[in-house]
């Protein structure tokens, strides 16, 4: 089932649960075993089907007895808090699994807002809201392709800009990273290229190994934990 | 092509030149645009063929024109270094995906080996090859299902031994990470379970927003740069 424009598909209980506490599923379609959750969704449509319908909906390769369309989360760039203190953006990120781990990892370092901006993959791609487990119904999600008015709008809400970058000249170990902040994140196989120079500083993980680089994601976590635990040491 | 026991299938550009530099590369099938290679695999027997062929071998969806049969890089538990500092232990991990990806942020982070325990999932399947993205020709990759002997081994090398557990009494942020380490990672569904006990100390990563919980993946890649950095600092 492909949902129409601005809709998506939440799988499995966890995500599903999540979506049915802020009032996002529309509609339910899930197996006898789900039955006594139809309380949590007194405002979504709920079908009892069996395992098959639910495998037909959904796109994972291992459905997991209930799936729900729900209205879209994504919000414009409206919806970023005036006192946001943490912010993950994206840029032109294309991996699925890599837009929705980003939004975990942005979540659980409690982030305030997640941005997708450029030529990035759709947030609300099934892979991506797998790889959420929940986090996207947990704070704002945003998308505009528009990179400068993301940064005019970061700058408005008195944010530091930086750069993950690893050929950036701030070791992330060195850098002062306990003010409000907002983490530029590139593309998967070309980094953020110029996008870099709107940044106040590019910041660098160090490799200690052999290893080229980082994985986006992984990247992504260490940079918003850093972040996250320097802000609440001060 | 599945490569008999103790073989695997090394593909792309990158693990293939990470392969020919440690003559792991027994053989090499590449399309022409290759061919400047073979200088660098001297040892191996290269057969230069076309796109659909390296297709066939390979196991990616998108393969890139290279791919190597290679010779096993897993080792015994005898190549685990006397004066190790860091090491990444994967207890029952089940996704090979995860598997590749603790190899490349050990690498990166500088470890000196990595460990799979338990019932975990075989380092060389092919997606956890191409997670590593050459990273498992970097440091030695140990497999031995018996946790009891991996860490009594770990013992004798006078390493902390520290549980990455959501669960655990201590933050990470708190914990003193300056000592040789070995980082204990578990199960994806059900962490490390009672394996915790046989740790010094159980670790968590604070989760200051509202997701579940991290990524294993990304969960080790903090984990064990929050010890590189500890350990360099001193």
């Amino acid at each position: 089932m492909r949902a129409s424009t601005g809709e998506f598909l939440a799988e499995g209980p966890q995500a599903v649960r999540e979506a049915l506490a802020v009032g996002a599923a529309l509609e339910v379609f899930a197996t006898p075993k789900f039955d006594d959750w139809r309380a949590l969704g007194q405002a979504s449509i709920w079908h009892s089907v069996d395992d098959a319908v639910v495998a037909d909906i959904a796109d994972a390769v291992t459905p997991q007895g209930i799936v729900a369309r729900c209205l879209s989360v994504v919000r414009t760039l409206d919806a970023l808090p005036a006192g946001a203190r943490l912010v993950a953006v994206g840029v032109d990120v294309r991996d699925p699994g890599n837009a929705g781990s980003i939004i975990r990892a942005a979540d659980a370092a409690g982030a305030d807002a997640v941005v997708f901006a450029g030529d990035s993959v759709d947030p609300l791609n099934p892979k991506a809201v797998r790889a959420t487990v929940g986090s996207l119904f947990h704070l704002p999600i945003i998308v505009d392709r528009d990179l400068i008015g993301v940064v005019a709008a970061l700058r408005e809400r008195r944010v530091n800009l930086l750069a993950a970058d690893g050929g950036g000249d701030t070791d992330i170990f060195d850098a002062d990273l306990a003010q409000p902040t907002a983490w530029l994140f590139g593309n998967e196989a070309h980094g953020l290229g110029t996008w870099a120079a709107v940044a106040d500083l590019r910041v660098a993980i160090p490799i200690y190994g052999r290893a080229e680089s980082l994985n986006l994601a992984t990247a992504a976590a260490v940079c918003l934990y850093m972040s996250a635990r320097a802000q609440r040491k001060n």
